[in-house]
C-alpha cells in the first residue's frame, strides 16, 4: 500500500487540461497497490481513479492493458473503464510517470470471502474469460512456466533460510512441471490476478474486477487454478471443499471446462502455487527486515503447492466430473 | 502515509450497525495521515471518513477532538462533521481501536500555496479562532513550552550527528525562550498544526480545514505563528514577504492582533519553529535509516528558528502595524 509519486496541483492541472472532466473536486491518495501509485480522483464529471504507473509496470505493455479493460467493459464485465482525452488516448503523463484515468467502481474487498463469494468470483471469472475472447491483444505471460526457472535461481542460494531443504523441494517440482505441464488447452486473456483484493463486492453481490496489471494471453484454466488457490482455502491453510465446489459451480455455469482441462487441473494449481511461491520467496528475500511494508509470506503457497501435490484429481478440488 | 489497522467486512458491519447510513458502497484505505489509519467510506446516506485512532493519540482526548470538531462545523467553520450513531455518541470502537465517522470534505491540499492561498489560510484561521471562542472544552498543550526541554533531552545526545553545534544552538534557543515567552496573550482552541496538508482548495476556494487532533487550548497567536511558518517560507527556506503580508491580512480581516500580541510575535515564531524542530529531530533520530517512510527534515525548522532570531519586529513579516 502506497503513493510512490506525489502528484502537485500544476502537474494534475496540466495532465487534466486534455480531459473533458470539469473541475477538480477531490484528489486523495489511496493506500492500496503495491506497483503503482493510485488517487481517488472526484470532479464535476464525476468518481475516478488516477494511475501513475511506476517502475515494476513495463510502459510498453500498458496499451495492452488499457485495451483490454476498454473491451471489456465494452463486453458487459464490471471492470474499470479507461476515461479517453480529447485526443482519443487513454494514456498520458503525469510527474514524469505514464498515467491513466479509469472509473471509479463501487465496493469493498472481502478480507474473509463466503462459499456464495467464491461462486461469484468463479462465475466472474467465466465472464472475463468470455468477453475477453474477442479481444485482439497479445501479451505473453512473463512469469509463467518458462520464467519460473529464472526466478528460482534469483532465490536459489539463500530458499533454505527461509525454511531448511525449500531449495530441493522447488528444483523437483521445478522438474516435474517442466514434464508434466499441459500443452494445447484453450487460450486467451487471462487476469492472472483475481486475489481477493482484486474483487469489489457490496453487501453479498460482486460489482467488480480490478487490477489488470497482470493480465496476459494464457492457458484458461491456468487463470482458474490461481483464483482456486487464492480463495478457497482458508487462513490455516486447509482447502474448504465446499468453496472450491462453488467456485467450479460458478465458473462453469459461465464456461464448461473441457476433459483435458478437467484432467490436466491438479498440474495447473500446482503450477499456478508454485509461481506465488517463487514470486513472495523472491520479494520475501529481497525486503530489509526493518522495513515497515512486509511482503506476504512465501510459505503459505508452499503450503498450497504441497496440498495439491497430495490431490489425485480436481474431483477432490470440487470440480464434479 | 499508512493505513496501520485493516478493517474486515464483520468488523464494519457490527460497527456501522449502530449508524442510520444505509448499505457501505465503497472502502477504501486513505494514503494519508501519519497518526492515524483513514478510510474513505462511501454509503447510501453520502460520502464519509472512517478514522480508527493508533496508539499514539489519547484515547482520554477523542472526546475533546470530536466536541470540537462539532461545535466548530456547527459554527460554520468547513471542517469535518463527526456523524452521530444510533445512540447519540460520536465515538466506536472497530477491530479493536476506538473509530469515528466524519463528513468527506471536498477539495484537494496545496502542494505549492499561492499568495491567494495564504490569504485564504488567515482567514480561514481567524474564522477557526473565532468560531472556537464558545466551546466549552479545554485541553492543555501537550507539545507547548513546558514540554520542550523533555522532547529535547529525547534527542540532545545525538542532535549533532544531525548538524554539528545543534545541541547548544536548540540549548540557548531553549533558555532565551524560557525567559522571553509573552504571558498573559488571549488564548483560545487552536488547531496547532495547520500546515498545507491539512487545508483543502477547491481550485483556488478554501473548502475546509481537516485534522484536529493537535488541537488544544493555548495562545490564539502562537497557532498565527505556527501557521505562517508552515505556508509563508518557499521550498528553498527564503521567507516570502508577500506571502506575509497576504497571511495576516486574511488573519485580522477577521480578528484583530492585540498590541501584546503583534509586539511578542517574533517570539511565538521563534517558539513555533523551535517546536517543529524538536519533534522532527527526535523522529528523525528514531527512524531507521533504512525505513521506507521518511520523516521530515528538522533543519527545515532550525533554518526557520535562524531566520526568525535575525527578525526584529511582526513588521518584517508582513504584520503592517
Amino acid at each position: 500500500m502506497a503513493v510512490y509519486t506525489e502528484v502537485n496541483e500544476a502537474d494534475l492541472a496540466s495532465f487534466l487540461g486534455d480531459y473533458d472532466l470539469g473541475h477538480v473536486l477531490a484528489l486523495k491518495g489511496i493506500a492500496e497497490g503495491v506497483e503503482n501509485s493510485n488517487y481517488f480522483l472526484h470532479a464535476d464529471a464525476g468518481y475516478f481513479i488516477l494511475t501513475l504507473y511506476e517502475k515494476r509496470v513495463d510502459e510498453r505493455d500498458l496499451p495492452f492493458f488499457l485495451g483490454l479493460m476498454e473491451h471489456l467493459s465494452g463486453h458487459g464485465l464490471n471492470c474499470p473503464q479507461p476515461v479517453r482525452n480529447r485526443h482519443g488516448g487513454a494514456l498520458g503523463r503525469i510527474a514524469g510517470r505514464p498515467a491513466a484515468i479509469v472509473t471509479f467502481l463501487e465496493g469493498m474487498w472481502r478480507r474473509s470471502p463466503s462459499v456464495r463469494c467464491c461462486a461469484a468470483v468463479g462465475e466472474a471469472l467465466g465472464n472475463l474469460h468470455r468477453a475477453g475472447a474477442g479481444f485482439a491483444g497479445y501479451r505473453p505471460n512473463a512469469l509463467g512456466l518458462e520464467a519460473w526457472p529464472a526466478l528460482f535461481d534469483e532465490a536459489r542460494a539463500r530458499a533454505d533460510e527461509v525454511r531448511p531443504g525449500l531449495a530441493a523441494e522447488i528444483a523437483k517440482e521445478l522438474a516435474y512441471l517442466a514434464e508434466s505441464w499441459p500443452r494445447d488447452l484453450p487460450e486467451g486473456v487471462i487476469h492472472a490476478d483475481l486475489f481477493p483484493d482484486n474483487v469489489l463486492f457490496v453487501g453479498d453481490e460482486l460489482s467488480g474486477l480490478i487490477d489488470f496489471y497482470f493480465a496476459c494471453t494464457d492457458e484458461l484454466s491456468y487463470d482458474v487454478a490461481i483464483c482456486l488457490n487464492a480463495w478457497c482455502f482458508e487462513s490455516d491453510g486447509s482447502f474448504n471443499t465446499a468453496k472450491g465446489l462453488a467456485f467450479f459451480s460458478g465458473y462453469e455455469s459461465v464456461r464448461k471446462l473441457t476433459g483435458a482441462e478437467a484432467r490436466a487441473f491438479v498440474v495447473l494449481a500446482r503450477g499456478a502455487a508454485l509461481r506465488f511461491a517463487l514470486t513472495r520467496l523472491v520479494d520475501w528475500l529481497n525486503v530489509p527486515a526493518v522495513a515497515l511494508v512486509h511482503p506476504k509470506d512465501p510459505l503459505e503457497y508452499v503450503g498450497k503447492l504441497c496440498f495439491h501435490q497430495q490431490t489425485g484429481s480436481a474431483r477432490e478440488l470440487g470440480l464434479l466430473r
